[in-house]
């Protein structure tokens, strides 16, 4: 943990910017109450015990000259500068707010904390910053709130980080992953191998200070052992990745079909109720032009959709190249012929060219409703038998218009989330830097047992094991550098 | 005060819409305390005291069906209906909350009151509604918190009101007399001299019950002079209006002036450090197209500046109708010529077609420098003299691109708020309704100053008085029917 805590007060908005019945000013630091008090008129701040709200107004001392004129008994104060302020009355009222007082350590920030409640103008929010910082305050820096937090080692980093992500949720499935993480889900998963490793190392090290006896007080086996079952948490953890990022990203999906195929009729059905909902939340628009389903929570995000809606057709007038561009970020394919416009030969040997491994294909075969209802057939069977060794692939009868088909097709998006669940592991990752650090601690783990099995110096043995604890310890932020501090905290909001 | 109190509890999203560190939702009715104490996992609500915060989580109760189960000893509960919900932990976890208790009657609306700080993702705070409303809430209307507190006697009408005009303040000026309002400014200044009126009014309808008596308790002469001291009053408050009005909806300017006169070069030199600014805030475009200036925490607009950037001349080209609509809405016109293009009967005989008693015209004699700065000539004194028995008009000689000019025009428009102010009333009038109020009750008390001095019969005069007592308690809500209740607080936001 770094121990350079900051002495100085901050404050920021916390509620998101713009009108609002309300809106929350927070303060942190040593001089918080201090700061409050010296802008508040109500009770007193100063004797307020812990977790207590109190009425008030925000007010600004106009008249600070006052304090430096020589006592003048009783007498009604005059200006003698032509200054026409009324001093006897030098506190101006901002405005009538509630101030909750939140003492060290049990606080957001394990610092002393106060939140100002105030009629929710940014106008409003504005002068009451301004009168904070006069009084001392100094404006917070994105994130720097549960960069204290952090700090101060009331969270660890992947707690820091979900509250990011919190934030940031916009359906069931990532707010569920973000909350199991700032309950410290992933930490704990890790730390208590950790633990045990961290034992092995003192062992070790041990070892090099009686290095001429050559003795060996780290059991070697047990020592294997212990890596194989880090290794495993590891593996099951990088696995979930999988998981956790389709939940907190959503998944991304390619329609693709001849001119005509129903592509854009197709979506349209999908996305028939969700339209009205996701018109009306503002900031959903992404840098590619894409359209989002929810489906049991989760996202699942059509690719490049643009075009679609007018129907141009990327297989015929531009080509397969765009197709692959497609199909090439995607994890799903919606792939679209009928019997009227397609030979199972065209579909199987496009097929062929785009599946590989990580893309689940859906082939979809339009227009059942002109055959009286889906049969297969031979067409079909010609399909199956060529391309169907991969089980994970499915052909669906639909009629595009159909709510039915709708349906079924919604059913087999949802299963695909559900098979990447299988993991056992309670634990989801669905930060970047996790997977990353995960997967660098696996290679710093392999790299301690390839040592033991090459019988290395004592001394290298240490080095790996050390290495590989300071990889384990990067989720949870005992061993980060203050440039990925910076790079996490400046992603947040500020105020947060 | 209308007694029909509300028993159901209301809750709402209080914050901001939007993406923010922290959101409140907030909850008022008799079930507050116990509603939220339904959905909360930390310490116990119910005894919590007033005012005071406690830590834990939103939880959502799963599987109600549990409870109509026979007791089945200590055995594990199993799912007897295929249902794979882990009965064992039938709480999901929403969100990790601050919880505040506000008891009656020393809150907001004078009922239990309890808010809720979320983590700010309008998803949560959707989800945290959802289990509100499941658990015996009801999502509130649009103002239906301050309606209580108004309902329940807490606050005035003119009070309530003012709460919105906070939320919407945007500026210093507004700002101030939006708070003056909240603390009871235009109630108190009325109040007194209605119940001195209501008084009198006792004793007229207690003449009517010795009518065959003819005796008179209530002195015409005392009963005289209070009505001309509350028609003054009445009369100061409605003139404050003007100067009310212009602080809340800022001060409509109009630019005139023909082709290359330097309109448009005078109103980026206005605009110049505003630009910034104003685009940077969010909401601050209205229906029609024009540039906001704030001097001295005062708003100016510049009325339909869209073709002005593009120095197209309402004068020549679209003729003199265009100038007379946009002079026709403004309280200030600023009139540029200059002696290169003008001649003075030009300037003259412009004017004296667009002069009205409620505008304020300010002549700008634009490109002095191209004559080495500004002296008096014949040019203006023509102009003086013909147009100036009227002393709120000016003439500036500017240099538009100038910022000495720029000061000098600025200076000129903060007079105009100022000489409004000039009403020896502390109180300023800032709203329409009230506006209206004071204005019906100037009229009722010079119904009722008639009915004297007409020695009208008891009767009619008990009358006129009762009439005027109504129209006097119309601005604090004493007498105000439910229409137009539900049309003041319909204009809230919700939450609020």
């Amino acid at each position: 943990m770094n121990g350079n805590l900051n002495q100085d007060t901050i404050c920021a908005l916390a509620t998101a910017n713009g009108m609002g019945a309300l809106g929350i000013i927070r303060l942190s630091g040593k001089d918080a109450v201090e700061i409050a008090q010296k802008c508040f008129k109500g009770s007193n701040l100063l004797t307020a015990k812990s977790h207590s709200v109190h009425y008030g107004f925000v007010v600004e001392n106009r008249t600070e000259i006052l304090d430096i004129r020589p006592e003048t008994g009783n007498e009604k104060q005059v200006s003698e500068s032509g200054n026409q302020q009324p001093t006897t009355d030098n506190q101006e009222l901002i405005d009538e707010v509630m101030v909750s007082v939140f003492l060290a350590p049990k606080t957001f920030t394990a610092e002393n904390v106060v939140e100002i409640s105030f009629h929710g103008s940014p106008h409003i929010a504005k002068k009451i910053l301004e009168v904070l910082v006069k009084n001392g305050a100094r404006l917070a820096k994105a994130g720097e709130f549960t960069m204290r937090a952090f700090m101060n080692g009331r969270i660890d980093l992947s707690q820091a980080e979900s509250i990011a992500d919190l934030i940031a949720s916009e359906n069931e499935a990532s707010r569920k992953l973000a909350l199991n993480q700032l309950k410290g889900g992933i930490t704990k998963e890790i730390s208590l191998l950790r633990t045990e490793l961290l034992n092995f190392v003192s062992f070790v090290e041990l070892e090099l200070d009686f290095a001429e006896e050559d003795v060996e007080f780290a059991d070697r086996t047990a020592l294997s052992n212990l890596l194989i079952k880090i290794e495993n948490k590891l593996n099951s953890l990088i696995e979930s990745f999988k998981y956790g990022n389709a939940v907190k990203n959503g998944v991304e999906v390619a329609i693709i079909g001849k001119p005509n195929a129903g592509k854009s009729t197709l979506l349209n059905a999908l996305l028939k109720e969700e339209r009205a909902i996701v018109s009306s939340i503002a900031g959903t628009t992404r840098d590619t032009i894409e359209e989002v389903l929810h489906i049991k929570g989760n996202a699942f995000r059509f690719i490049d959709t643009a075009g679609l809606r007018e129907t141009t057709d990327e297989i015929e007038k531009i080509g397969v190249q765009k197709a692959k561009e497609k199909i090439a970020s995607a994890k799903i394919l919606l792939y679209l012929y009928d019997e009227f416009d397609s030979t199972p030969r065209e579909v199987i040997s496009f097929i062929k060219e785009f599946q590989r491994k990580d893309l689940k294909i859906i082939l979809l075969h339009n227009k059942i409703d002109l055959k009286g209802g889906y049969f297969e057939n031979d067409f079909d069977t010609k399909i199956k038998t060529e391309l169907f060794p991969d089980v994970t692939n499915t052909i669906l009868g639909i009629s595009a218009k159909d709510p039915e088909s709708v349906e079924s097709i919604k059913t087999e998006l949802a299963s695909y989330i559900e098979d990447l669940r299988e993991s056992e592991s309670n634990v989801v990752v669905t930060n970047q830097r996790h997977y990353e650090a995960l997967k660098n601690s696996l290679l710093a783990i392999d790299a301690v047992k390839e040592a033991i099995s090459a019988k290395i110096s004592t001394e290298l043995l240490a080095y790996e094991l050390r290495n590989a604890l300071e990889n384990l310890g990067e989720i949870s932020g005992e061993f980060t550098n203050d440039e990925v501090l910076g790079n996490i905290f400046s992603k947040f909001c500020i105020g947060k």
